[in-house]
């Protein structure tokens, strides 16, 4: 199978960088195909401007959602942006490999994703009328595609527990698994974590590098995070999910469907 | 009072650009000191490395915790990061003016606080041993100050509401607002927001402007978001919340103090 990896961390010598470079030997040896945006070394752009558009003039007003929805049509956008969204259709498995920073990813993968997640091809996706909202949440571009983050995190882990103080994982975790990667339709693995990585001793790598490999090995076969899906039922004609579904559930949790919950009717 | 305004956006001749010309102009009328940093026009630099610290040799193993924590403490921080630390600590409010991308700030600014944020100044802060585990969310060194997100989004309210498609605002923005905003000390104010920003029609820019002063007005008398500070007795010696507590809820709603809710013993 094909697999991207975008990793973002700025030294090479860093337990991200051995846990990118574990990746691809590890899904090499197992016979995947593999390739790495490594927004560093590529000095990858962050800031989403009208430089993303070879059209753009100077001076010009700029409305981004235009502007990338006319180059994406019309194949003037930045080549770097094409590149990578090249990479995102030949890939069927996208692994996101960076550190926890202020509880979301580094700037340079934020705009990894402002920029190459373009209108047209990540969004504004589908039919929009009446109480079609569009193929997202589970459909769009990228369905069919896995993603998967594994992040490195310097606090401990029951700072991040379902009543930790830092929140839950799962909801820091929301905005990116469930807005960026499910929203053009991958399915989402459950992260792979490594907690408390500043104070990380020789001894402790060997067993994060079984870990990631073990969950390296389920990349296709693994149960992806089971949230609803925009069009499957399950919300009304406002997007807003219908009575009886979320039971029992707050918060980000009611966009999951619970294993034991009925499949909604019409 | 002092008050910044740190503002993303690429065209000054958008609904951002009017809103923080607004801010500048209202909170001056109003006889505030305003300063804002205006990160496209800074052309700031999003990607924290190892250019950030004037020490930092080129080749040299960068940590980037431990090297941002030195050169915090013997001022040889790149100068364009000081700078900001400087204008923080003189303002006694911070106005985050931004469109919503991919459900969190522009890389522009997560790049802002990546940066800023460094260790001494935004963490690592106070004393950690036992179960101590330094000053923040709702203490540090930005402590005594007001925060407040101004968020434009190109979406329906209703897909934001508690139960709708994309996940209630309040927890796409917890990461933001107790992660980043808290965390370091700030009393964080409920968002202002504006919806369907894309399809915005002339009419409806004046009850936006009223609304958006209106909260202006109240950026030193709102009620902030009652988050739990860290030290302040909700959380056990794991930083976890103690049994009692946030009965009722679950998700990001826990970490806010309910108002029929007993004070926490010991």
């Amino acid at each position: 199978m094909n697999v991207l990896i975008v990793y973002a961390h700025p030294e090479p010598q860093s337990l991200n960088g051995a846990l990118k470079d574990l990746a691809v030997s590890h899904l090499t040896a197992r016979g995947h195909a593999v390739r790495v945006s490594d927004l560093y070394a590529m000095d990858w752009k962050a800031t989403a401007d009208g430089g993303d558009f070879l059209h753009h003039q100077a001076g010009e007003k700029l409305t981004y959602r235009l502007a990338s929805k006319g180059a994406f049509a019309d194949g003037s956008q930045s080549a770097d942006i094409a590149a990578e969204q090249e990479k995102l259709l030949w890939a069927q498995a996208v692994l996101f490999q960076f550190p926890l920073w202020w509880f979301s990813m580094p700037a340079i993968m934020k705009g990894w994703v402002d920029r190459v997640f373009a209108a047209g091809f990540a969004y504004g996706v589908g039919v929009h009328e009446g109480e079609r909202w569009g193929d997202r949440y589970g459909e769009g571009t990228l369905a069919g595609r896995r993603a998967m983050l594994s992040v490195t995190i310097g606090g401990r882990a029951p700072h991040y527990s379902e009543r930790g103080v830092n929140g839950a994982l799962d909801d820091l975790l929301f905005p990116i698994q469930h807005g960026v990667l499910f929203y053009p339709g991958m399915e989402v693995l459950p992260p792979f974590t490594a907690y408390q990585v500043d104070r990380l001793k020789a001894e402790e790598w060997p067993p994060i590098a079984e870990a990631f490999k073990a969950r390296l090995d389920g990349l296709f076969t693994d149960a992806p995070i089971a949230f609803r899906r925009q069009n499957g039922g399950h919300y009304d004609g406002q997007q807003v999910l219908k009575p009886g579904l979320g039971q029992g559930a707050s918060g980000t949790r009611i966009h999951v469907h619970a294993p034991d919950e009925q499949a909604p009717r019409g």
